[in-house]
């Protein structure tokens, strides 16, 4: 059985194309990117990779540069389950969270990549295959756009063959949002699958006044309404505003999800590949979702997630939102009437422009 | 009002006069420190620091070196509470645990330091002031000592003032930590406090099974009888088990804690000021406890804890245990007749032997 034979993390500063904005957030200008290449003693490689808005990218690098190549010096790497629990562990003090998961995250992806290309599997199917083509919704960073900037923005990602759309919510006034989501149903029309994400930005009892305020207009759901602290104030939202609920990006682990989910505290589960400890744990949430009767959607890393949300048979979107990753990759994913199309290529099938990333490097 | 001048990180390895063991972090032959200080304008400092087991020292370093001087560039200083929200959601994404929030609690400290520094009071004075004569316990990291060698540093302890102790369980069978705690009941006598860590190593019912099977000895708690990603597991070990339950050192916010209190799910929370975020979280954590009317504990950094539990009425034991630290402090801390004595000096009191430390810088 192959054996861990270097691990090599990259760290990349990937300046944003337009400024995003969000209620949280407020401005970003840059992503940043963590990389790690796992190669084993026959040369086989893996890529996994983690992001940040702009924040904590150099805390990933030390994790990934200092601690994972000792703590998994000549391992196994198709012990995917047994390696994420080796780093778990070795990691917990001052880990279990933050930059360590991420760093994780990145790491569990590359074993997979790898484990995936040796047999010459895409990932989707290694992980049970269901369905390679994916719904899937633009997501858009746009609290700040003014409203026809907005719609302009609207009849672009419909002219890229997107099929559903997500907004931001969450302005100074709740007056706002309610003109803003108004303005796209009745731009989109009826039915049209539209969601919107508060990114965290009320209290509860404000996020009630907001989906009830909202209610007219038939969200698809309304992401993170508060703190993600707070698995009781979901469950007041979702049960007295009447509009599902959609959280995940900022949880951290199976257990923080399995607290929303086993309270019935959200209606879509949004784990991040990237930040909820990779693969291993994206495919347990997804699963204990459906124990749950619950179907799974996704935040970021849509290149990759197509292929576990094409395992799960309670997919619901794949979120697609380009953070300027896509200038740095072979074939970028494919998109068509509304569906995304998990690649036949073996891994998850992405290939980085690692001379392209150099020029970035931090 | 003074402004943020300098932020100066350190990062030390401290290698450990005596292997250390418990039931998940095996031996630990070296501990990490990473200090950091802040420095106003008109030249005043103050101190903070965080350690980790061993692992996830370089990301603090990277956090406090790369992230917090830029976030906190010109700030006043005195205005805690507003620089370490800001530095939470500056931070949020990729952060809200692990290595970020452990950089966070020692920046918190440095900040509370400095402003005890320029009033001139010692902290736990400034933070109300209840009682400097804190109680506390020794904290034996002791589970592969021979049973005789665990009496002798009972006994050292016993020498050393310290009139309540804890020692740690989670031996590979049961049998053995109940035969050890018996022998620990009989050497200390009827009413001695004593309590047990088992370090996260049970499952639900296994640590039920060990409650029950320990209730003879009349314990003052079990500490971590399993993984903190679970209070509804705590609830039901401390329900049936039968023994009152400590737990907190691996919880890292507020909102974490008020899971375990509010729903009743421990009887002593034990934050570490290091890495549930600073003494301004620690202080929120031991004021939440009090409106559940439930004691507070600690865990680590006893040379500053003992400031923030003299400053709570609800406070239990402070936990004594020493890694190495205290070689590198100008006083540390005193201990007569099972007390500990918040020192009357300005701040939190601890001078660090900054020549000492250079030697032994990563
Ligand atoms: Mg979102
Ligand atoms: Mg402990």
């Amino acid at each position: 059985m192959p054996r861990i034979a270097d691990i090599t993390p990259g760290f990349y500063r990937i300046p944003l194309p337009v400024v995003l904005s969000d209620s949280m957030h407020g401005q970003m200008l840059a992503f940043e990117l963590n990389t790690v290449r796992v190669r084993d003693a026959d040369g086989a490689e893996g890529t996994g990779y983690t992001f940040t808005v702009g924040r904590n990218g150099a805390a990933v690098d030390a994790v990934l540069a200092r601690e994972f190549p000792e703590i998994m010096a000549g391992e196994e790497t198709d012990h995917i389950e047994r390696l994420w629990h080796k780093a778990w562990w070795a990691l917990h003090y001052g880990g279990r969270g933050g930059p360590t998961v991420l760093a994780l995250s990145a790491f569990d992806m590359a074993l997979w990549d790898l484990k995936a290309r040796r047999v010459g599997l895409p990932l989707w199917n290694l992980l049970g295959g269901y369905d390679p083509r994916v719904p899937c919704y633009a997501g858009g960073i746009d609290l700040e756009l003014p409203l026809p900037d907005l719609l302009r923005q609207t009849d672009g990602n419909l002219a890229k063959g997107f099929r559903a759309i997500k907004m931001k919510v969450g302005r100074a006034r709740l007056h706002e949002d309610v003109e803003r989501v108004k303005a796209m149903r009745a731009h989109l029309g009826e039915g049209f699958p539209l969601m919107v994400d508060a990114n965290m930005k009320w209290g509860v009892d404000e996020a009630i006044r907001a989906a009830r305020a909202l209610q007219p207009f038939d969200l698809g759901w309304i992401e993170e309404p508060t703190i993600p602290d707070d698995p009781a104030g979901h469950a007041r939202i979702l049960r007295e505003g009447g509009v599902p609920l959609a959280a995940g990006e900022n949880l951290r682990s199976l257990w923080e999800f399995k607290q929303y989910v086993a309270a019935g505290a959200l209606s879509f589960p949004e784990p991040d590949v990237t930040n909820c400890g990779g693969v291993t744990p994206f495919m347990k949430i997804a699963r204990l979702a459906e124990a749950f009767n619950m179907p799974v959607t996704s935040h970021g890393a849509h290149d990759v997630t197509v292929h576990l949300l094409a395992a799960c048979p309670n997919r619901s979107y794949l979120e697609a939102h380009g953070f300027g990753l896509e200038r740095y990759i072979a074939e970028p994913l494919r998109i068509e009437d509304g569906v995304a199309i998990a690649p036949d290529r073996p891994g998850h099938g992405i290939t980085f422009d690692w001379a392209g990333l150099e020029k970035i490097r931090v």
